[in-house]
C-alpha cells in the first residue's frame, strides 16, 4: 500500500485566496488542513488546521498566553474579524519547515511517521513536483485499522 | 464568549485504554484527538490525532524518514498491528509539554492561541481541575466565523 492508493481529491488555495475564505473552507468542508499550491500546481506549503487558526490570531497573542488572556472579547472578535482583509500569501509561515509532502511511492509507515514528526493530519501526494491529491490522518488510520 | 459556552462532551481514554482501541475511537468517531484522564477525571495529557498515529510508528522511524522508507511495506503493517499489545500508558510523550488545557472562563482568543501555539486541535475544558468537556478547532472557528 503506497500513497498512490490512499490519496483522494483535496481542495486547494492559492497565495492570492482570501484568508477568510480559506478559514471558511476549512470549516464547511471540515478538512484537517489547506493545501496552498502555486499557478502550476505545484504545492508550497501545506498548513494544518491549527495553523489556518493562526491566521486570526495576533502574532504577539500566540507566544504569549497572558496577553490573550487579559485582551477583553470585544477585541479578540475584532481581532478575528481582521482575517477578512488578509490573504493567505501574508499568513504563510515565516521560518521554512519540513512540509507533508510525499511522492506517490511513499509508503504507509513514510506518511505516518512525517504526519506523527511534523503533526499534520495531512499529506499532499504529489507525482514530478505536481499536486495528486491528499492522505488524511483519517484515511490513514482507517487504513491501518482495517489491516 | 468563553470557554464554558463552546464546551462540548468529548469522550476520554485512560492510561490503561488499550492503544487500538483509542486509534479506533479517534478513527470511528472523526475526533482530532483524545483526551486522557486520571481516576478523577483530570486531564493528565491530550493527544492530537497525529500523536495517536505515532503510537503506531516504531520511534526509530519518527525522526528518521529514510528509515521508514526503506521499511518495506509488509514490515510496516506488523508495526501497525503492534498498536493491539500497547496501552495508552506506553504511549504518552516522554517530554512533558505544554498541555491544551483551559479553564472554563478562557477567551476564545486564548483558546485559539493555544490551539495555535502547540498544534492541538482541541483543547480540553476544566473546571477546578475536572474536566467538563472539549472545545474543538472545528466548533471555535464556527464561532468565530459566524461572528
Amino acid at each position: 500500500m503506497r500513497a498512490r492508493d490512499l490519496v483522494s481529491d483535496f481542495p486547494t488555495v492559492t497565495l492570492d485566496t482570501p484568508a477568510l475564505e480559506a478559514a471558511r473552507l476549512l470549516a464547511d468542508r471540515d478538512l484537517p488542513g489547506l493545501i496552498v499550491v502555486d499557478d502550476r500546481n505545484r504545492p508550497l506549503t501545506i498548513l494544518p488546521g491549527t495553523q489556518v487558526l493562526r491566521l486570526a490570531v495576533p502574532r504577539y497573542c500566540q507566544d504569549d498566553p497572558a496577553l490573550a488572556r487579559v485582551v477583553d472579547e470585544a477585541h479578540a472578535d475584532a481581532f478575528m474579524r481582521a482575517l477578512g482583509s488578509k490573504t493567505v500569501r501574508e499568513c504563510m509561515p515565516e521560518q521554512p519547515r519540513e512540509l507533508a509532502i510525499a511522492g506517490s511511492h511513499a509508503t504507509v509507515l513514510e506518511m505516518a511517521a512525517l504526519m506523527a514528526r511534523i503533526h499534520s493530519p495531512l499529506v499532499a501526494v504529489v507525482d514530478s513536483g505536481r499536486l495528486v491529491g491528499a492522505v488524511t490522518l483519517r484515511a490513514l488510520l482507517d487504513h491501518v485499522l482495517a489491516a
